[in-house]
C-alpha cells in the first residue's frame, strides 16, 4: 500500500513510524509547507520522499491529511478536486482533526465525498514538529470516524484497517457530538492550561522564585500549556460555540467551589471534593 | 537516630521508607488514628511499631506530624506541650503542611518553640493511605522551610539533615509567602481539577459515552481531581484567603480568553496561547 502524509508533524509523523514498521504502509511520501520539516521527516525516515501535493496524491492509495484543522479543510478539499478530475475512483483521503464540523460543511456537497474519511484519532502530546513524532502514540487509545454513512463502506473499511494497524479502537460518532464531546474532554482541558499557565506567569512578575515550589501537581495540570498556537488556534476557532458552552460550565464550577471556600462551608467543599474524586473511575 | 511519625499516609509513609534504607533512621514509631491504616503501616514494614502519640514523643528524637492541616495544628501544639512538661529540650517536632499560617500562630508562643521547625516537603501523589507511600518519592523537589528564626538553629540543622537524606533541595521562605505561592502554584491546580472533573461529570449524566474520549490531556488536567477531601478541605479552609484571590485571578483569565474565542479574534487568541507557551522554561 502507498500512503500520502500531507503535514509531517507530530501526528503524521507518528503514523508514518508504526505504519511502516507493521508493514501497512510499503512506500509513504511526504507534503510539508515548512522546508525545514520536510528535510528533518526524510533525514529522521519518517518518509521516503518529499513531493508536492499533487504527486502525493498521484502516487498514494491512502492519502492522511495531518495539518492544523484550519489548512486542512482546504487540503481536503484539493484532494477530492484532484480525484475528480483524474478520475480517480479507488483512492481515499482521511483527515485527523479536532474538530470536524467546518469540514464537514465544505466537503459535503463534493462529487467525491464517498472518497473521504472523517477520522480522530485521540491521541497526542504537547509537543509538535516532526521531532516529536513517537512510535506507539495510538495504541490502545480511541479512534472517532465521524458521519460514516457519508463515506463509501469500502473507504471506511480501509481506513478502519489503517487504524487496525495502528492498534487504535474505532467509535462512530456524528459529526456534531464529535464537536461537543471533544469540547469537553480535550479542548476545555486545554483552555485551562492555557489560562492557569498566564495565570502563574503574571504573577511571576512580581514574585521572581515562585516557580522555585511548583510541584508535580502543578506541572500536570499546566502540562497542555505548552501545547501551540499553530494547531489550537484553529481548533478553538472552529469549535467556538461548543467551546464557549462549556468553559462557561466550568467557570460556573470553579465559581461556586471558590464561594464555598470563601464561606468556609466545610461541607459543600468536602461534597465537591468527593463528587470531583468520582472522575478516579475514569482515569488511571 | 529514633524518628516517630504521627499520621502514616503517603507523606509519613514515604519518609520512613527512605529513611530507613537510607540508615537516617535507626527504629521508626508510627502513631495513626486509624486502627487499619495503623495495621497496614507495621504490616507493610513502614514502621516498627504504631504507639500511642504520648509513646511516640517520648521514644523519639524526631517527631514528624504528617497528618491533614486541621489535625497538625493540634498534634504540634500538643507535642510541644509534651516537651514542655517532661523538660525534653533536645528532642524536635516537625510538620510537612501544605498551608502555614495557622501553626505559626497557634504555636507562636510557645515555651517550646524553637523546637518545632515549619516544613514543607514539595512532593506528593494523588493517592493516599500508607499503600500510596513510596520510595524515593522525595528525591531532587524542593522542601520549604518556613520562618526558619523561630526555631533553634540546631533544630534547623537536624531537620535539614533529614531532609538531606531524604535527597530534597532545601529552600527558606517566610510563612506568608509560602502561603501565598503554594495557592499558586499548587493549591490552584487543585480547585481547577475538581472544577473540571465535576464540569465533565455533569455532563456524563446525559451522554454516557462522552469519556470514550478521554484521551491523555484530560487525564493529565482532572488527575489531581483524585485527590481526598480529608486532606485538601483544611488546606482551602485554612488558606481561604490566597485561594480566593489566586482564583479570582485565574477566573478572570479564562474569560479574557473564553471572550477572545466567543469574538474568533484570532490574533487575541493566538497571542494568549504563545504567553502561555513560555511555561515550557519551568515544567519540563
Amino acid at each position: 500500500m502507498n500512503i500520502g502524509i500531507i503535514g509531517l508533524g507530530l501526528i503524521g509523523g507518528s503514523m508514518a513510524i508504526d505504519l511502516r514498521r507493521r508493514k501497512f504502509a510499503d512506500r509513504i511520501v511526504g507534503v510539508d509547507a515548512d522546508k525545514v520539516n520536510a528535510a528533518a521527516a526524510v533525514k529522521i525516515g519518517l518518509v521516503d520522499e518529499t513531493v508536492t501535493e499533487e504527486e502525493c496524491v498521484a502516487q498514494s492509495d491512502i492519502i492522511i491529511v495531518a495539518v492544523p484543522v484550519s489548512a486542512a479543510v482546504k487540503v481536503v478539499c484539493r484532494v477530492l478536486d484532484q480525484f475528480q478530475k483524474e478520475g480517480w475512483t479507488d483512492k481515499v483521503v482521511m483527515d485527523v482533526c479536532s474538530t470536524k464540523e467546518q469540514i464537514a460543511q465544505a466537503t459535503m456537497y463534493h462529487a467525491c465525498r464517498k472518497q473521504y474519511v472523517a477520522t480522530h484519532p485521540m491521541a497526542g502530546t504537547e509537543y509538535s514538529g516532526p521531532w516529536a513524532a513517537l512510535p506507539n502514540l495510538f495504541d490502545a487509545k480511541v479512534c472517532i470516524i465521524a458521519d460514516q454513512q457519508e463515506s463509501s463502506p469500502k473507504a471506511v473499511a480501509e481506513i478502519v484497517k489503517l487504524y487496525d494497524a495502528l492498534n487504535m479502537r474505532v467509535s462512530y460518532m456524528s459529526v456534531s457530538s464529535h464537536d461537543v464531546h471533544t469540547a469537553y474532554v480535550s479542548h476545555l482541558s486545554h483552555v485551562i492550561s492555557f489560562a492557569l499557565a498566564n495565570t502563574v506567569l503574571d504573577k511571576e512578575k512580581d514574585e521572581k522564585h515562585i516557580f522555585d515550589l511548583a510541584s508535580g501537581g502543578f506541572s500536570s495540570t499546566a502540562r497542555l500549556a505548552k501545547s501551540n498556537a499553530d494547531m489550537w488556534t484553529p481548533i478553538f476557532m472552529q469549535n467556538r460555540e461548543n467551546i464557549v458552552k462549556v468553559t462557561d460550565a466550568f467557570i460556573q464550577k470553579v465559581q461556586e467551589f471558590r464561594d464555598s471556600i470563601e464561606d468556609l462551608d466545610e461541607t459543600a467543599i468536602r461534597s465537591f471534593i468527593d463528587e470531583a474524586n468520582r472522575i478516579k473511575r475514569i482515569i488511571k
